[in-house]
């Protein structure tokens, strides 16, 4: 079946590269696969993908190749071998590391003639597909440009800019405003669960509210980046004086506190360094690192 | 000027008072205010709501009362040496203070004879009147039935139950998901503003991804209430290493990693706790009140 779609080669077929090639093959792109074990390149043969017996045949079939492995190390051990033939075609590399591994494999890739993307998925297997599901790439520009329409097959494909480190750097970001959002979460769920309200009633409200507090985000950014942080609306001072309140209800219902305790010290350090009248954007202060560190 | 709308009293001046009564002003409302203080009163006069002389003249103009002032003591100080006048009509605390203050005074209201709704608004003063924002009630069912068209000139008015010290405990539960949300999005940005983007470039990427993990949320939400936290699809001990990521790249940076560490120890808690497997919806285990506490 031609059905006009650009050919795409996946390299590793754990459960999130299986998810790529599936996806890529639903969506009438000519698929070839490989993988060092069998087991999972059977499962994706059935759905239509097909599984070449070496990285090279793997690799040749394709104008774009995306790799997607346990590491970066893994990435060298497979590639490294049968680097010619990746030259002149363009890398993608969906593989879980550090900005500085992203930047590494960069500089590799551009020495071999390889054009070479870094991303990252911002979702789990099953997400992949999903037109609103962000895959963050960074490196040359030019290449994101070419295989955008392939790279859409598989969500939302955003380009951060040409340093191939911006991928990296965004995922662990965006991973630990995950964790943070959760884990609030988690809190506020144990304080209203003590009161015997459910989960499942908590959280549409918490859901709503963190639209609103995403109108908050977008005040503060500009605020960091003008390193200036009115406190017309709440200012530091006000919101020490009312985590004091959530942590009293907490503490009375026997919910640990060592999260929002550790939200209080760090307002506590913004009010010591002068921003008790300023906005919650000013505990960036608190974050960023001091000038002459580093 | 008769709209046909609900005379609507409202005590107290201070920035969220004033909004709340020019705003009922503005949807056709008849407002009749009192502050202790003339300075905000005149302010107020001006867009249209009458200032009574006293607390009793206020409250006899309306069927409906609404108090916002600093605290309980005020409202107490205010409203007990006139709760004769209060009797029959419907008085909504839009306070803030704890549930059990609320508590307490939905028992005084019922004592006398006033109809008792406890509220908190889940916005600055210049949020009132977006039909988005949340004002969230607690307590007499009927009186929310009855006043809710113009509660609804506020925001969009929630009932979470008779309990009215349910809009307490949701407001500092919600305020505690804010403040760990900021958090992480400041950490975040902290980390890719040491490699040089700019919070504005960083937010709207954040705003998306506070998206999807709003869909985790809703997953988990069922799980924390089943009791039950299968780790399809990502597990504690796979977040345990992603976590290490984040917190190298950041110390790389300079960026301080109290907020990520913490959230660090309280996975590998789950994971001693035998959540190793399961999703991180299981940190509801490490936050609640063990069985006999309380
Ligand atoms: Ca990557
Ligand atoms: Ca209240």
């Amino acid at each position: 079946m031609d059905t006009g779609r650009a050919p795409v080669t996946v390299v590793g077929l754990g459960q999130m590269g299986s998810a790529l090639a599936t996806t890529l093959v639903e969506t009438g792109h000519p698929v070839t696969a490989w993988n060092r074990s069998a087991g999972r390149a059977r499962a994706v043969a059935d759905r239509g993908v097909r599984v070449a017996e070496t990285p090279r045949e793997a690799i040749t079939a394709s104008r774009l190749v995306v790799v997607c492995l346990r590491d970066y190390a893994a990435v060298h051990a497979v590639l490294d071998p049968v680097v010619d033939a990746l030259a002149g075609r363009t890398l993608v590399n969906l593989t879980s590391g550090s900005p500085e591994q992203a930047r590494e494999t960069a500089t590799w890739a551009a020495t071999h003639g390889v054009d070479y993307l870094d991303g990252a998925i911002m979702t789990t297997p099953p997400g992949v597909g999903s037109p609103e599901v962000m895959f963050l790439f960074a490196g040359a520009e030019a290449a994101f440009t070419t295989h955008r329409p392939t790279l859409a097959a598989l969500g939302d494909p955003l380009h951060l800019g040409t340093d191939p480190g911006l991928a990296s750097l965004y995922d662990v970001a965006l991973l630990g405003l995950m964790w943070s959002t959760m884990t609030g979460w988690l809190h506020g769920t144990a304080l209203v669960g003590a009161e015997r309200t459910p989960a499942t009633a908590f959280t549409p409200v918490a859901l709503r509210w963190l639209a609103t507090v995403g109108t908050f985000l977008t005040r503060y950014a500009g605020q960091v980046d003008a390193g200036r942080y009115p406190g017309d609306d709440a200012t530091v001072d006000i919101q020490i004086a009312a985590i004091e309140h959530l942590i009293h209800a907490a503490a009375d219902r026997g919910v640990d506190n060592a999260l929002p305790e550790l939200l209080r010290d760090m307002m506590r350090k913004a009010e010591a360094g002068g921003h008790g009248a300023d906005s919650y954007a000013s505990l960036i202060t608190v974050l960023r690192p001091s000038a002459g560190a580093r």
